[in-house]
């Protein structure tokens, strides 16, 4: 056996993954008890070792995968997932990059790669996300007319919601989230009266593209389970027909070969 | 017969289950007297009067029912529902547990277990719950994740919303529900600019996920009607063509049996 | 033709049925005229007489119609709508029923049962609503069970919001929709810190319940098309496949006749 | 080959056409940059010289396929959208049109007409359109009944809201959107405590109908695919039972035809 091969049984082993899992669990919790004031000036020190044994242990474990498989480990997007969230953990965090401290906890999302079942939820989620691309794009050019036009129409009247391409851009995304566009649309009708119908019009298409997105997802979750559910009862159907008709069959080509044999016995 | 099955025909009969019933009913309406001030004072004694008479009959009806069944009386969990709802009216609902006085109406949810309709759409609603199971615990994966990257990156920008771990999950549920999140992210945004991509990530995200949850319990809900309609429809078929085949086999049958008479007879 | 005859005839006449929508439509823009300050100071007078004129008209045609159907004019349950609507406009409008004269616009209503394609769609989606009945059951005990918890828990800390029952179901309602939820909870919260259990809870469960009227409501429209299509397809299926068989079977028949021919022929 | 002929060779040449998508995305993005004051005082002269030349391009592929396609370009409906786009460009964007300014970026809609995958989304989502238009109709009628309702019911208590026609079916549709209600149900029932009757009814009936808009999409949605894909494979499974059918005919037609000769070749 060669090295390569005991380290990658090594890694594909059960008690390996269930020990990286109860690893990650652990360190979620750790990374969450860190936000905590008190907890922090209680045992800090004591997290902050925790944390840094554990990050070693994720970095043991991706070079002995890396290790074992070689480039194509790549291949395997769930592996590169893994190789950013540990990579992103690596980068000192002072500096400018020190929003990265906060990312640390990211890598409670490698629960999502460790777990089969939460691989397969996640798989199956990403599987709707074809089936979205045309229309997000579509729903993406409509924001984006809407965010021009609204900048140059509204952006001296309303400059907190509509001062650049940007702030409009947030603004409309509120927007379309239905959430306090009320208060933006008072203020702006109230130097420019006719504003309600940029509203109006943008409520109900981004909504129309909105619900159409919601309505791929909707389908291909259908496709995937009552479509199959029910081609699968016809298949089930066909295959008993197809039996019952070979049976037919068989019992008629039977008859013929006795009829053969009944007329070479005849007395011509 | 035994007294077991004399108490059990009792507290199956029909009348007793309709008393049963009304005196859930009477309860939930004089419960929701006693939230008038005006009533209370007016009537207060006679209500908490009925108020214990009732629990009394509830405490009765319980102490049969769980004498007619035995310990069998658990393995229905509509049973234990039961019990607990009226075990916490048992407890003596002051000084530190005088949060249980309010609890007293979940009696009023007795009705769900004691009637039959009732019983059927919550089990048919709790049906779709195993389904969601694997997603939410996806979302709740990523609302902790995001909760502890908030606390991080806004906990001292915002401590009102982001102070400590538990606010925060508040505020990224209240978020998840669309409400008010637009006030949050520009209090945040006047500090930190570039949190808007934090929030529209986390809405993005969040919002497939919830999506995703409602087509769980879509398809779930499509699977026990639709799909069965149609696959009776489609089984109704078969039967006429299995049918329909069995008649051709039989001619067929009969048809060789002739031919084979037709051989005995034959001058070799 | 006896009289009643003649006036039921008059009644379903294609022209009468027309002018009196136009009637309805054009009682509609006037009715919403008459809101316009300035409109009513400058033809008031005209758009009352032109008002009155039409609930005239409104009147002779039911008393046509009750004349013309005689008792069982009250068994189609959209007589009874346009009766009942007539009806309000014909109480005198003042004291005490000065509301009523703001329920006069309901006599645009009058459209949907007027027109038969909205009679229609109306009817379809009336025919959602038996599907819905349980689930809307379980929905108001579920909010009237909260209400009064709310109530005894939150009323003395927020009058505003849970002073009583029916401004607790209000506000309830509200939380349904979604709707400034967190402002509430938040008021709450800063007197009894664990308010978010009952706040969160309630939201999940009712979110869930009305997310399964919705599907309720979802699955009806689909049974109604969707599967219509597919049992229609496959019963076509069937017919051509019944075709067949019989076809088959006729073959097999004559073959025996055929058999039994030669039989008898034959030296015995 | 005919000059029309050779024109309609140019506008429908892929290379044409990709030149014209491209300038609809830089003209997107240069329009996009127009918004920036700071863009404007450095670049401006420039973007300013750009537009206009794209404006050219437009306006020139525009009259070549008018030239090409004659009066039948107009036939196509994605032409008419091109030339309403371009003319409206072309409207000299000064004094009270000032507004058409804002317009110039609906140009870069014309990247749904330029992309065909583009064009087929819209077609689709259009497609649903036919399907919404009764019970929009339904909900138009809603909401204007309710509008003359409120401004004489609430007219003088909250003229903010309900104060003319105009204004109150801004409130309706706000509030149809479910946005910011209870504020303004609030401020109404301080003056008309019964006023929550007309809201919770409206926000009952408007959500039901617009629930019913979105199931008419969705069903829409869903007998485009999934009863397309279950009609499909049932034609299979027909098809493949007919071929064995077939086969099962052929079979008995052969077995006729040799009894036939078997009785020709008997003694009589």
């Amino acid at each position: 056996m060669k090295p390569r091969d005991r380290v990658r049984a090594l890694v594909e082993h059960k008690r390996f993954q269930q020990f990286i899992i109860w690893v990650i669990v652990v360190n979620a919790i750790t990374l969450g008890l860190e936000t905590s004031p008190v907890v922090l000036r209680e045992v800090g020190g004591l997290l902050h070792v925790a944390d840094h044994a554990m990050l070693y242990i994720f970095t043991v474990e991706l070079v002995l995968r890396l290790y074992a498989h070689g480039w194509r480990f790549f291949r395997d997007s769930w592996n590169v997932f893994d190789f950013v969230i540990v990579a992103i953990s690596l980068i000192p965090a002072s500096g400018p990059f020190s929003v990265l401290r906060a990312l640390r906890i990211l890598r409670a999302l490698r629960l999502i790669s460790a777990v089969p079942a939460m691989r397969r939820v996640v798989s199956g989620l990403l599987a709707a996300v074809p089936g979205m691309a045309s229309i997000g794009a579509l729903l993406g050019l409509i924001i984006y007319v809407a965010a021009v036009m609204a900048t140059k129409l509204f952006g001296t009247i309303s400059p907190q919601y509509f001062g650049d391409l940007g702030t409009t851009l947030f603004t409309l995304f509120q927007t379309m989230t239905g959430e306090a566009w009320p208060d933006i649309a008072r203020e702006v009708m109230a130097a420019a009266p006719l504003a309600w119908i940029f509203f109006v019009i943008y409520i109900l298409i981004s909504s129309f593209a909105v619900l159409n997105l919601f309505i791929a997802v909707i389908v291909s979750g259908m496709e995937k389970t009552v479509t199959d559910d029910l081609v699968e009862a016809e298949d089930r159907h066909a295959a008993d027909q197809a039996a019952s008709d070979a049976l037919i069959l068989a019992e008629l080509r039977e008859l013929r070969r006795e009829i053969a044999e009944l007329r070479q016995r005849e007395p011509r």
